[in-house]
């Protein structure tokens, strides 16, 4: 048994039926030439010949003393793995709708705490000769960005290859290759995540010290976000949409108008933004406010270690919703991204961290009854931007075509927006409560006439 | 808005991811002849056309001040009944092995109390001509009662007949038909449910005045039944089981014993229940005792009206489990249930609700963490027996081949017997803690060998 750090057990005290704390991906694959009927039938019976369970993926929350409220995590030494991995399937006619649809409502129910936090489905009924892997694991246990590298540890860049490990095998002798561990940023991380649990908890005085740190700098600050339909008490149930788009055509805006990516990114979202709202009726008078996630590690550190864990900091963009003109949004977006990133390298990790739960604080206030209609919004919505593989992966030979990462929601937070690359591709997967957005699917439409507009305005 | 009655808001209020309070069933239907194979999407799409919802499946709980944690019933005005009503799939080979997996799968997830509290999901993928329909619906909306009388008012006895609306549909006008409903039993029932809250709430109190009442009765009591591998605390996976047995199998045992069904139904679930535990090396030398539901409806009384409800009293059942002869079982099951009968006639109705709220209120205990393993349980299963449809029933011309009932489980009860009669036929539904019973599919087998047993014995 583990005491599990605050920054993995605020994801179990956040949790509600509301706002489940898991995240997920959706990986579409093409079977490769020759699978008969039973090809994912046999593949799901030859993951289930892997029982044996790498920690990570064994361990379970546990209350010691629920009375202190306390979490630690122990580990499952008998692991139902039928449980765990589960063979689904599409109703006729077997489209992506239909598969969305799955997605969507297996992304709505709650992991079962009993047991270690994660679930993995594979989906057959496609109409075409492909199918589908959905996967979820609690936040408390992984990020997305842990989630996705265990998920390219059991593919092949190799179409050839077969045989390869499920993503939860045990691979011995793979931990504690590493020397200076130790002594590294996601160390760091975790220790000034502790204090982070601390200052959340006497919130005026850290208030003061945060505050402080930021008066000289020049970011954007929380709570300046304007009330916003997105911004409103959720339900349990999902909505989830996904497209992909041509890295090469978010390549040339960015060349183009000499912003990054991840600035484009942005721009089509608040581009694609602006259009819902404005067809809701409800475009807010001041700019969406957009909260980032930094990923804390070293972009050197490639952690392969069998213990993942979460390491983000936060940062806020101001997405420009107001401007009309495509161009002034990307450069109002680029700026505002600039300061950001200034800040997290004036400030030490530790302030940068104390930064991050100025932001993310305000989230807490969320649970009480009332509060998320009645205040206004620390941020509008989080854009997420999780690195995947740059090759093309195959699974047991199956060519990987896509990957759809889902997100979780807060209260508060009725829509999410991650997104993620791979083989050259940019990946959106959108998230919205069910109950509050209507209509979500248009966002996909949206961010394409965004990209357009982009590409014709600079 | 309607306050909701403690006999209905105890069922949220105990409510957590690990005892989800809803009740459910799977019908097993066979194709018409020549149906194609968008059959069951063309049912789907079909029983979509119906979006004028009757009050009862409009209902949804909220709570008009959460600090006063008192529950209240709103209605819906818009229900997106493309949520509640869902077509699935089964994966490959689509054996009833696959259905039982899914039916558990959705059985185990918490409904959305943002929305009214049902669920019904078509399920396509069967490899034979049939097709199920999985429905779940919370218990605070409905009993089990009332949930099959609902299923039943969708479906036809004629063969031929089709376009008959789905259960969900109002029928307007049949609601205030009947007279003197104000003076009915169920009405009573309620006032004397509003009491069994205060009684509840002051327990000792409470328990004085119910222990005077059954002072010259010889009925089981509370907190007599042995510990048992049925009385752990659960997890939120669930495993079901269900199986069909000709009624007439059952009937001759009864007839030759002089007992009732339900008494031979009971004496089944006795041997099969001595025989799993035996096989874990884990039956008590104490009988096992059993709470058996007992309908406060008057048996004349056939609500047809628009608002369903609860109104459940309780007998005990001391099992015999420890007897290795089956007659002796019968015998003494027989006479635990007479007894138990004679109490519900000797006492007036409220007092046999005070009694009932006797037997429940140790369930609530077991909210404490760590009380069910501590303590002796108040009774270790229930066994209800609900009555269904006496003749062949036909949803838009396909045959409805079973009934399986889905109950619930509470924390410290693992198990749930729940029975029901459909068209000469005893349906049996099996529903365990995934985590706590092993092999919960053999108890089918055991319970066929336990009516030979009786037929033998008899």
């Amino acid at each position: 048994m583990e005491l599990m750090p605050p920054t993995e057990s605020v994801f179990l005290l956040g949790e509600s039926r509301e706002h489940p704390m898991h995240v997920g991906g959706l990986q579409l694959f093409r079977k490769p030439e020759g699978a008969g009927p039973d090809y994912l039938s046999e593949v799901y019976q030859e993951m289930l010949g892997y029982p044996d369970v790498k920690r990570l993926f064994r361990r379970r929350p546990q209350r010691p003393l629920p009375a202190l409220g306390s979490w630690a995590w122990a580990e499952d030494s008998t692991l139902d793995l039928e449980y765990h991995v589960r063979l689904s399937a599409l109703p006729r006619p077997g489209r992506v709708r239909e598969l969305l649809a799955l997605a969507s409502r297996l992304h709505g129910s709650l992991l079962d705490r009993h047991r270690p936090l994660w679930e993995m489905h594979l989906v057959e009924g496609l109409s075409d000769d492909r199918f589908a892997i959905y996967s979820k694991v609690h936040h408390a246990l992984a990020d997305g960005v842990t989630a996705i590298r265990q998920l390219r540890d059991s593919l092949s860049t190799d179409p050839a290859e077969r045989g390869r490990p499920p993503m939860w095998i045990s691979a011995d002798g793979q931990q504690g290759t590493k020397s200076g561990v130790g002594a590294h940023p996601i160390t760091l991380a975790r220790t000034a995540a502790s204090m982070l649990g601390e200052f959340t908890r006497t919130a005026p005085a850290g208030l003061r010290v945060a505050t402080e740190v930021l008066r000289e700098h020049t970011a954007t600050l929380p709570m300046q976000a304007p009330k916003s339909i997105l911004n409103v008490g959720i339900g349990g149930a999902r909505r989830f949409a996904a497209q992909s788009w041509p890295g090469e055509r978010l390549r040339t805006v960015s060349k183009a108008a000499r912003v990054s990516v991840n600035d484009v990114v942005l721009a089509m979202c608040s581009g694609a933004l602006r259009q819902y709202l404005t067809e809701q009726a409800a475009l807010p008078e001041d700019p969406l406010i957009a909260m980032v996630p930094i990923s804390m590690r070293a972009p050197s550190y490639s952690a392969r270690g069998e213990v993942g864990g979460n390491s983000i900091g936060t940062g806020l963009c101001d997405l420009a919703t107001e401007e009309p003109d495509p161009a002034q949004r990307l450069r109002r977006i680029h700026e505002s991204m600039r300061r950001g990133k200034q800040l997290a390298t004036e400030l030490t990790p530790l302030q940068f961290l104390l930064f991050s739960g100025l932001v993310i604080a305000p989230l807490s206030w969320a649970m009480i009854p009332g509060v998320p209609e009645r205040t206004k919004p620390p941020f509008n919505l989080i854009i997420s931007n999780v690195p995947g593989p740059r090759s093309t992966q195959y699974l047991n030979g199956a060519r990987l075509e896509g990957i759809y990462p889902m997100s979780l929601l807060l209260d508060g937070q009725a829509l999410n927006i991650t997104l993620t690359s791979y083989a050259g591709s940019i990946e959106f997967g959108v998230l919205g409560c069910r109950r509050s957005l209507p209509s979500l699917q248009r966002i996909l439409t949206h961010l394409d006439t965004a990209l357009t507009d982009l590409e014709q305005a600079v």
